[in-house]
């Protein structure tokens, strides 16, 4: 049912030309409320089961994730993160203390952020514990960073490293707020996201986006020390697991290639750059070894 | 679990002077983005089992609640619904054409409101339906209804009639967004709310919050037919209905006595105004018939 949904919620988008709204393709809407104020939302549901496991997991990273995910699709359009509301709905035998702790890992890391939670709605039911979280921020002068705006001849750079999330770092990932601030501030970004599905999906989706291709150089691809661990338990390289891993929640850009090399000194700061590949004209993902020809790669990461 | 989570919720609240954001005792928050712009946000989610009963309710009805609830906190406030943001958790083994009509239920709504869904976040889980929405909404010139500014010596007036909401209302009703807006506009409003928890709760916390009491006049609630018939199956009176019965989702304000008066004009174009009390200075909720004393009010709408 999902994906014949997905479907047909795209069909059903209407353009509405008497609300000034960029809806795009991406993760956040970018609301322009008047001719100086302009706002950016988004928002995130995560659900006991599908997102993370009340019984398993801590309940204040299970609260941290809620906020951090939001954090991330601020991150990914380069808008500084302002408030936030967050609504629960809580198992109707949890222990409080355990409703306190999913609220104080929220709080912790929206105050981290200089986010204010301003509202919300609690409610105990029969169901499991879920959270929805909708974040507003604000765009910088130099504006958002969207996905549909890569170039032909872009190079195509990650932040950190990739691959093996699930083990811990879906819940205990820094949002790149601060990254992707400075980025957009001191070069010049042609186009981002976040990397939420995987690289390999997320650049298919960002170049597809733009109307272009991509190359990626996997010799170049920064494997995580979570991607090498999940590797040995799953017989599935480390490179597979950072191409089609989900939930790493770096950031994805594409900029030229000479600007990335100003990247060096935004390096001191403490952001990282990986070059993984280049914006190309042929659409389509591809991977290129040194002096190799293009040859085809799944989106899911998966290599033949 | 609930009660005293909420309690403990409360003494959490931190004010937060970086971010200018007007919290009050209010359902939506007003946030204030530049000098010239503000919004105000609310949100409501609202659960399968626990807002309304999938397997017996019309889906699209359960969509148009999903929106109608946040439009009367934008109708509580008085400020011009603008945009909206809908996640949703859906039924693993829901039928697509289900799902597609409880969209079809929100987009209704929101097009009839002139209120622009610009995003939100859908997954399907092993639980069951719940729907989050996040509206906003612009304050018109006369700023924002709030709900701690009742004077003592006002008239206490709510839209339409009261109770028995459960049989149909609180899936049908009309949000009153076009009465507040008209109502704040023409009138002198001191404060105001949504009916939400019943008149008696209601009232009793726009007072509270007022620092003020309230006496209302038991004779000239007005009762809704579905109230009456309530009344015939539970035993209890149609006035205990009008009173103690949640998700009216009429208008509660206060007002000068005198500006009351001037609603006759407003009611011509479709907005009905009933006077059921005044503002006192004595704290407390407390009922009085023609001509007789003061005698308390259970909050609960329950009659002695």
């Amino acid at each position: 049912m999902e994906a014949e949904f997905v479907a047909w919620l795209r069909t059903q988008r209407r353009p509405r030309p008497d609300v000034p709204i960029d809806l795009g393709d991406d993760d956040a809407a970018w609301w322009q409320l008047s001719r100086d104020a302009s706002t950016v939302l988004t928002t995130d549901l995560i659900a006991d089961g599908t997102h993370f496991e009340l019984d398993r997991h801590r309940p204040d990273w299970i609260g941290r994730k809620a906020i951090a995910v939001n954090l991330s699709d601020m991150a990914a359009m380069a808008v500084e993160p302002q408030v936030a509301l967050a609504s629960v709905l809580f198992p109707r035998n949890l222990e409080l203390a355990t409703a306190q702790a999913i609220y104080r890992g929220m709080w912790e890391l929206a105050d981290e952020f200089g986010v204010a939670i301003i509202g919300g709605d609690t409610n105990c039911w029969s169901g499991r514990l879920v959270l929805s979280v909708t974040m507003l921020g604000t765009p910088t002068p130099r504006g958002v960073l969207r996905r549909q705006t890569a170039q032909v001849g872009d190079a195509i750079a990650v932040t950190g490293t990739l691959g093996g999330s699930l083990a811990e770092h879906h819940f205990t990932f820094q949002p790149r707020v601060r990254e992707a601030l400075a980025l957009h501030q001191h070069l010049t970004l042609h186009a981002g996201m976040d990397i939420t599905d995987g690289l390999a999906m997320d650049v298919s989706r960002l170049v597809e986006s733009s109307g272009c291709g991509a190359e990626l150089w996997l010799e170049q691809i920064p494997i995580s020390d979570a991607a090498h661990q999940a590797s040995r338990q799953s017989g599935r390289s480390a490179l597979e697991h950072a191409l089609g891993d989900g939930e790493d929640f770096e950031l994805l850009v594409t900029l030229p290639p000479e600007a990335l090399e100003q990247a060096e000194s935004i390096a001191a700061s403490g952001v990282t750059l990986t070059r993984v590949g280049t914006v190309i004209e042929t659409p389509g993902l591809w991977q290129r070894q040194q002096h190799g020809p293009l040859i085809p790669l799944e989106v899911t990461g998966y290599l033949h």
